[in-house]
Parts: structure tokens; C-alpha cells; sequence
């Protein structure tokens, strides 16, 4: 069943992946149950690499004793299979930090998801290149606002205070909501599987900047948008989510950029709600996304 | 060509419809250009029922000999075919009237698009029958807001006062964005062709309220939105637009209703940007729809 | 991983659903575990109504005792939670029994994908109620053909003999690839959760005969097919899999035939593909489905 | 109207090309008018660039002196007008050579749309660079068949062949259905812009061969593919269709390429069919697609 329904106390999602073998499903279900608890929700992948992925959602009554039993239990369990595991208490939201430039509209939809309690984040701040006035009809409630205007000059710097308010915030996601900057490596390597750019383009085709008016040039029949995570190689990351709508010989460039809008926001959104919900994996440069 | 990226200056748009027959398209197209007029777009429809539907967009220099001179022959062309027309001036924004209930997602979002640009109407009035702290988050800059709560007593009365609004602002459209109360028969009668709602779901299933619930109880594997103009036959009326998203058996009622307002929203401003640009003939219970 | 590269060889897929209860997912799993099975593919659904639905597909080594061993717990495992189970061999081919009027697009379409390999079935027989002539462009290879018109008087007989030809030719599904008489309600019961009829809309729109010129009449702008299970409400069976395309005004009835025969003929394969899979589980008069 | 549904006879399709001016359409409407000419569809578009395209389809009672009126008029436009312009009958279908290699979907595909008469071509000729026998299962009716295998040594002398055959059996189109040999570049210039290719990816993604194993190796959400004419830029011809179908992480490169079979075969069906009823007029590098 789909969690948006149920009240997320005492939920748990356990993630994890390792090579695989025999009896990780038995070891780790035999583990929950002994703990009391209840699968609610459970998926799992054999990748052709031989590595095994699984997400598993969880209740467990809230006794502390019960949780550390099973914590030790999955620490065993995961040092038997080598397991890189995660364990994440569905109460307590993601602090997400989002980044915009002049196009807001990606801003603008997470907001709103937000708001209707669609999307269970907790808006950590969000960084503009362009200053506060300019976002002046956006309900922004009490997320805090800083303006990091990005000059040649002060690019470092200004990513040494992006990095100062990552930390103060305690932002677990960045999302680049058509943040039209390009971010470090060093600041990309920190931010690894932990920040999500929106790509104008069915990627691979089109990369860099102006996708729009290449597709145009090409004459494609469809356009898309693709949700990524951000690795050094500019968009090359492990690709999350993407869609696409169809134009014609009709469609101006203009027509292509507001065709996209709607493509880049409902991508955007879908691969923000999938990360925070725990359903991607990383399987080296690819995604595992267990979507509901 | 679309006409987004073109100024609408000097643009006219003339639609028509009458009894095929030879020879209309050369009197429409030969008196355009006696009048020095040029076609900018140009789609046409021959019905099976033996109608024939046009829309013309053309430029005219601002010169008002040329623009009396056209329209006298429109006039004299029409009489001769028996064409039902309309010339539209497209610098002139059509004045819409948004209406809403409790879910405002397709009013935020109709006014974002506005916003932006992406929308060329002006916001005539936003009627709800909620008070407007209720919608304390959207920025519905200078557009007036009345607050019509209908009450079994009170319906005829307030419909009255709507009326009276619809009056006062020269409203030329009403859009129902999620408008939970059914307008009178008069009052459907008055707005015929001229009122927008969003249904939610894929009409002819599921009529009526709670449609998504429908939906679940069925097991259908795609739920859709449906925006038509509204009839006194309640979810019978022309159908502008539709669409639909995959769902699965994992998706609970709140699932559906979460996918189906992105489906909503974007179906109901692609039905009001039909319409505003005067794409949307009707044809008895069914439309034309010269989309771009 | 999905089961289309993996030689199908020790094989097995289990199948089952029972009343939710914690416990279900470890006994399963240590069971297989024990037994030396290997989990392939897992999949599983909490049903709003508290019922549980489990898909396990497993190898376990070609050793009779290993099998018997397993059969027997599972044995144990459903009775103490009441479950509902099925274990099938991937290696043997379900025996599917095609049913086909006039129009043959389903038909040579599912032969098609057999006879690449694509859809692991073993085709029982071909009934029509048309003359082997009207296919005489199909190479339906060794598959026995049976003409069986239907006449008022002889419907009756003609279902006898349907039965008689099932029984004979140990047939496990019955496709009705757009086969346009109506069974029997008799016939019905005997073969439910085993007859997959395409249904020519997007159901719950446009039920009963002549679907694509209901469809044309009210204008719809997207039309669609659906596969369903039969049963003795016509049309209102367990939905398996649904489609759609985008239609306009410029379509006749002729056009919606011709883009309806595209849709027909993928939801069909597929709902054919996640039966023989055994992807499909009833919940009531809906379904689970376990896709790929 | 779509044209499906009305005899073709005495339907002729006029397609043009001009630098765009004020007059044209009266220009060609007044000729069809006086030609007593009755105009069925008739669609424009304006590029960018400043370029008119347009499609009228006319009946013409069948009176010989009426169409050389007619086809002398537009000689006399298209001469003030600087037009590229083609005159079809549409009584007479193109001839059609289908190119096919080890895969056969396509090719069956499109003969079976061709036999219960929903692509209205004459079918010239199928080339194969495997031996007749790999097709055996197919109904190729009277059309004749040619085995011209590829080696590295008899390519310039096995492409003189092919020549000779698209000249005897006077082919107007050569659809390459999944055929895998590439063509020399003296040949593509040859068939320019009569040449249709289906390329089993989405392009700009994915060039060359081993297409979907390129898009499992990057993980792609999407799959697809593209029909488009052939140029000696390999997979960079101007676009006529392109769709695309969803993918998940559980998708082999074997479940990307059972997906694409359905997805190639709809995509080109949609091509060839667009091309013969001249649908598709060249914009440069790039295509106007008059859809139905």
C-alpha cells in the first residue's frame, strides 16, 4: 500500500544492498518479525551486476528497547552480507534546501506540494542568484531566504557560504530547482547522492545549457525533462525519473519552453518525493527506484 | 505557426462555421487579402455531419478604413454562406472569472501561468465559496475576491449576487477550477459556451462527486481529468480536453486524488488556453478544437 | 529482475494471499531459504481490506526430495495462515485456447509474439466462428483450428462443443481476441479467473457492442481498451490492464477503429503476458498486479 | 476528415513549398474553385524561417479538361510564387520496397496493415539480406522477394542490384524495416527523401548500433524510438515520429529490446503512412508533419 495514507508514526523504512546470496530475505523478514514488527510495504532488486537491493517499510511499536533489539539485530545481520543499510524513522521529514535562478516554477510546485502536505519535507532555506524582491509573489512562509548572486569573481566564495548554510540548516537534500549555476566539483563531491538537478531535456540528448532550442534545431517530435543526481560530469549523473510530451513542426521555441515547464516540474517533483520517501538506491552511476 | 512567440499586435483571429459547400475558403481567403491582410495560421474542419469549421489568424495594419472595409465584406461573405462568426482582436485579453471551493490547486496554478505570461487573460474576479483567509497564501495581486458561501436557503440568492459580478466585471469566461457547487440551470443556461469546469476523472466514467473513489472501487489501471463546458446535463457537456495517468492497485483513494491533481490542473489550463485563443468551436454536444 | 533472460529451468513461481498478518513474509522466506531456494523476485501488496498478496519467484536445484520437502512446508505454512497459494513450474507453458470473430489484428498478433518466443505460451487451439478461409494468411503452425458458428439455434451445442474442445486440449486460459459472441453464463462460471476478453473502450466508458462510434459521438478526446477477466456482468469484470491514445475531431468512426486496433492488441498481449506470468492475483472484482 | 473513411477517387493531394507573401492561399483556393474543385482538408504552417508550407486535399470530378485547366493554373502560381509543388492522385498507391534483416516485426507488421487495408500502399518488392526461408511463416501474397546478402566484398555489387530493383519494380519509397546493413552514401542521395529508416532509440540518444544496450548501460527512464529519412549523416536525418515507453531498473537489455519491438513498429507504421499520403513535406534538415 501507497504510505501516503497511513500515519507515519512508529513507520520505519530499512534500506540496503549487498551481494547477492542465499537467505538475505529470510535473515532480515525472520529479524523484523522477532522485533514485532510489521512489513507494510516490501521491494527488492537483482540487479545483472549480482548485487541485491531492498527497501522495506516497517511499524514498530514505539518501545525503545524493541528498536535497539532490532538494531543490533540488522547491525549482525548486514556485517554477515556486507550490507551497506540505512535505517530511517519516517516521522522525522527531510530538511531540503532549494536552490533557484530567474525560472521559478519548479520552486514555486514544490512549495505548493509542500504546503498541501503532498511532499513531507522540511524546507531547510532556499539560495537565489537573484535577490528576494524577485520571488516577491511566493509564499515562502518561514523558510529562511539568502540571495547568493554568483560573479566570476565570487563564485568561490559564494559557494564557501552555500556550504555555511548547508551545515547551519542541517540540509540532509539540495535541490536545484533550474538552478542555471554550475556548482564545484569539490562542492558536487560533497553533495554526493544528496542533490537532485533538474535537466530541460530527455537526457542523453541535449545536454548544456539552451536544450530547448537544440531540440528545436534537431526537429525532434517529442521533448522531455530528466531528474537527476549531480555528479562531476555535468549531466551524466544517475538518472531518477523523466518524461516527456509531444510537440511538432508548430512549436516555436517559445512553445518548447513552456511545454517544458510542465515536463521539468512533474519530473522534479516525482524524483524529490522518491528520495525522500527512500525509494532510490544508487547501483554505481544508475538508480534502483522503487516507486510506488 | 504559434502564436506565443509573436506580437498580437494587429492580430486577429476569425472563426466561422456554416453548411460546407464549395468556395468558402477562397471568399474568406481572397477578401483577406483584398484587405491586405496576411494569414498567420489558418485549420479547418470538414464534419462528417456535412458542417464546415474554420479559424484564421491574420495580421492587418492598424488602419481603420482597412479594418471597416474587411469587416463589411465578412459581413456580406457570411450572409452568403450562412456562417456563424466572430472576429476577436488579439491584444484584447479575454476577462476570466476563476471560481473555486476548498482544493486550490488548479486556481494557484491558472494564476501562476497568468503570472508568467504563459496565460494571456485577465483575471475578472476570484468567487469561492470559502473565506479568503483560506486562500492567505496565494497572491491573487489586484484581482477582487468575493466570498459566496451557498447555504440550501441561501443558493438562489447568491447566485444573484454572482450574476451581479459576472455583470459588474464584463466577465467573458467563468472557469469552475475545482468548484464544488452545481450553478442552476439558469444560470448554466446564461453562460452556455462560456463556462469552463474540470471534472475529475475520465468522462463518460465516473460522473458525478467522488470520482476518484469510483475509480478505486473499479480497479481501473488509469484515472483521468475531463474539462468540458458546462450544460445543464450535469458532466455531459462539450468535452475540450482530457487526459489521463497510469495508476496500479498499490494506489490508494488519497494516491489517486494526489496523481490526479497534476492531471487536473494541467488539462484545465490547456482548456482554458483553447478557448481564450479561440481554438474551441462548438459542433452541437461535441467541440472542434484546432489545438497548436 | 525481470524473468525474460533467465533460462526458466528449476523455475518456480509461488503465488498466494491470505489475511494480513505479521509473520507471512519470514515463514515464507526461511522456508525457501531452508529448502535451498534461491529468491529471484519478490513482490508483494497490502491490501486496503487487510488482505495480504504475495508473488515469489525462486530457483531451487532439480532434486525431487528438495521439491517435496518445500511443497510440504508450504502446505504448513498456508494453513496456519489460511492462505490461498499456488506453485507453478516456469518451464511448463500455460495451454492458451484463442478465441476470434472477424477481425484478426489480436489474434495474429498474439501469434506473433509466441512464435518469437516473446510470449511463453503453448497456443491449445484456434475456435472461430468463421471459416478457416478468413485466416488463410496465418501460418498458425501445428495449432488445431475449430470453425464453431454461432446461429441463434445452435448456440447452445456450439458452447457444448467449446467445452468439449477446452477439456480435450487441456486448454488453462481462454483469450477472447476481440471474439464477439457472448458466453453463456454457465460457461462463464466454469472458466473464471481463466478468460481474458479485450474490451474495445476505456472501461467503465462505452460498455456493450459498437464502443469506437459511442465513443466518436461523445467526443471524447482520448479512446482506449481494456482487458478484463470475464464474468457474467458483461464488461464490469476484474480490470488486468487498460490503454489509451489521444484522438481529436478530425477522427471518424473509421479512424477510431484503426488507432483502437493498436491499443487492442498491446493491452491484450500484455494482460495475456502478466497471466501466463502469473503476475495476476483476483482481490475481489479487482485485481493485483505484479508487472515487470 | 481523415481521408480513411472516403473514397479516394477523384481526390487528388496538392503539397507546395514557397517563400511565404500574402496570396498564397487565396491565390490556390480561387484556382480550386474555379477548377470546381472541392476542398476536403487543407493544411498550412509559416516557419521561422520565413517559409510557407501547405497541404489542400481537393475533389475533382473526373473531366480531363477540368485538371489540365487546373494543373495549368497552378503551373502559373507556382511560377509567381517561387513554389516547390507535387500533384497526387489519390486513387494511385506508391510503390513500396520493404528492407528487412534478421528482425521481422516491422516487415509483418507492415504487411498486415497493408493487407486488411489500412495502409494504402502498393507493395513493390521486400529485400532481405537473409535467405527466404528465415521468413517463411510470412503471407507475402505476390509480392516478389529478393535475397541479396551482404559480405564485405559484394556490397558495391549486391547495392547495383538493389538499384536494379527499386528501378524495375518502380519503387517510390524504401522503407528500411530493421534492416541493418547501412547504405552506401551514393545510394542515400539517390533515395533522398524516399528513404525511411526506423532507428531503435530516441535521437538524438543512442546512435548507431546496440541501441537499447546503450540506453540499459546509462540507466535511462524511457525508451524509444524514431522513423526518419535516410541522409549520409548516419541517424541524423530529418524526424518524421518518434514515441517512447516507460522503463524501470528491473528492465534487462532484453526487456528493452521486447519493449522496443512495439514501440518500432507503431513508429514506423505512423511514418510510412504519414509519407504516402503526403503528409510530410522537408524543411531543411528537419520536417513538417501534417498529422491527422
Amino acid at each position: 500500500m501507497s504510505d501516503s495514507i497511513k500515519s507515519k508514526q512508529n513507520q520505519y523504512v530499512l534500506t540496503l544492498s549487498c551481494p547477492d546470496k542465499p537467505g538475505i530475505v529470510s535473515a532480515i523478514s525472520t529479524g523484523l518479525f522477532e522485533a514485532q514488527a510489521n512489513i507494510v510495504e516490501s521491494q527488492q532488486h537483482d540487479a545483472l551486476s549480482g548485487y541485491f537491493f531492498m527497501r522495506v517499510v516497517f511499524t514498530l511499536e514505539s518501545d525503545k528497547k524493541n528498536y535497539q533489539w532490532l538494531y543490533s539485530r540488522l547491525e549482525a545481520i548486514a556485517a554477515q552480507f556486507k550490507m551497506t543499510w540505512f535505517l530511517h524513522d519516517r516521522e522525522r521529514k527531510k530538511r531540503v534546501l532549494l536552490m533557484v535562478s530567474r525560472f521559478d516554477h519548479c520552486l514555486v510546485d514544490l512549495l505548493y506540494r509542500w504546503r498541501i502536505g503532498e511532499l513531507a519535507i522540511e524546507p531547510s532555506a532556499i539560495v537565489a542568484n537573484y535577490p528576494y524582491e524577485d520571488y516577491g509573489h511566493i509564499d515562502m512562509q518561514d523558510v529562511p531566504f539568502y540571495y547568493l548572486p554568483i560573479l566570476k569573481d565570487t563564485k568561490r566564495e559564494q559557494e564557501t557560504k552555500l556550504w555555511d548554510i548547508i551545515k547551519e540548516t542541517r540540509t540532509e537534500l539540495v535541490v536545484l530547482a533550474r538552478y542555471m549555476q554550475i556548482l564545484s566539483p569539490e562542492m558536487v563531491k560533497k553533495l554526493a547522492g544528496q542533490c537532485i538537478n533538474i535537466h530541460h531535456s530527455f537526457l542523453p540528448g541535449f545536454k548544456g545549457a539552451k536544450a530547448y532550442h537544440q531540440a528545436y534545431e534537431r526537429g525532434v517530435k517529442l521533448i522531455g525533462a530528466t531528474a537527476h543526481y549531480v555528479t562531476e560530469d555535468l549531466d551524466e549523473g544517475p538518472i531518477i525519473e523523466q518524461d516527456v510530451e509531444r510537440v511538432s513542426h508548430n512549436d516555436t521555441p517559445h512553445d518548447l519552453i513552456r511545454k517544458g515547464r510542465d515536463i521539468e516540474r512533474r519530473v522534479l517533483a516525482k524524483a524529490v518525493r522518491y528520495h525522500i520517501e527512500d525509494r532510490v538506491l544508487l547501483n554505481g552511476h544508475k538508480t534502483v527506484v522503487f516507486s510506488d
